[in-house]
């Protein structure tokens, strides 16, 4: 499935339960953040640290169980767990021994939203013909 | 579980596949997007189409089948699929008849990212004891 128009354009990257990593920037010409949805094999850790210059990264784990490292912590993940790093964060992520451990990693400039919902959305008067 | 210091945030939204409407920038102190998951019952629908004024959109769908419409088009998504909505899309999603839709929702200020991950990332010496 591709299919684009003016105002989006929408794809299918595989099965999000099988997928090794994906990044959504290019394929989806996005212009406010970078998604990767990620996988690491069990046992597995991200082979380096890393800190950022201006960016926010977002994690949310999807499935499996894993470690996470921040400036020296280290603490458990599993689905439903949410962590923001700030740009100066050292951070890594390494699987359990058990499974893998599949993530979605958002980045998206610091400080840069300007507003929410609340204030940013629009309701219109179209009707879906569904 | 929820942990912070100085550069992180950490916490537990549940079971990842029961939960409802989760969002995540007050509860993470988000400055760069806001991160919603999202559920529709089946059968159910966004009650509304809406749009933006400065926010772009990437929807993921993470669990179950439905349709999406944008300015009048219609289309399939089931897990894997991603969406991008520019501010002027007219959007709304509704669940197939059989199961839940659930799906993340991200939103960003477009035209915000200025750099990605080659050039904002940077190597540290850190090393995790695991």
């Amino acid at each position: 499935m591709e299919k684009a128009a003016k105002n989006y354009k929408a794809l299918s990257v595989g099965d999000i339960k099988a997928l090794g990593r994906v990044t959504l920037n290019s394929a989806l010409g996005l212009t406010g953040a970078e998604v990767s949805i990620n996988e690491l094999p069990a046992g597995v850790g991200v082979p380096f640290v890393h800190a950022h210059k201006r960016n926010e990264e977002v994690y949310v784990i999807l499935e499996g169980k894993g470690r996470f490292f921040v400036d020296g912590d280290i603490f458990s993940v599993e689905p439903g767990s949410a962590i923001r790093v700030d740009p100066a964060g050292e951070r890594s992520l390494k699987a359990d021994g058990e499974s893998p451990l599949r993530y979605l990693c958002i980045q998206t400039e610091a400080n840069s939203l300007a507003q929410f919902t609340e204030n940013d959305g629009i309701m219109t008067e179209s009707k879906p013909a569904w």
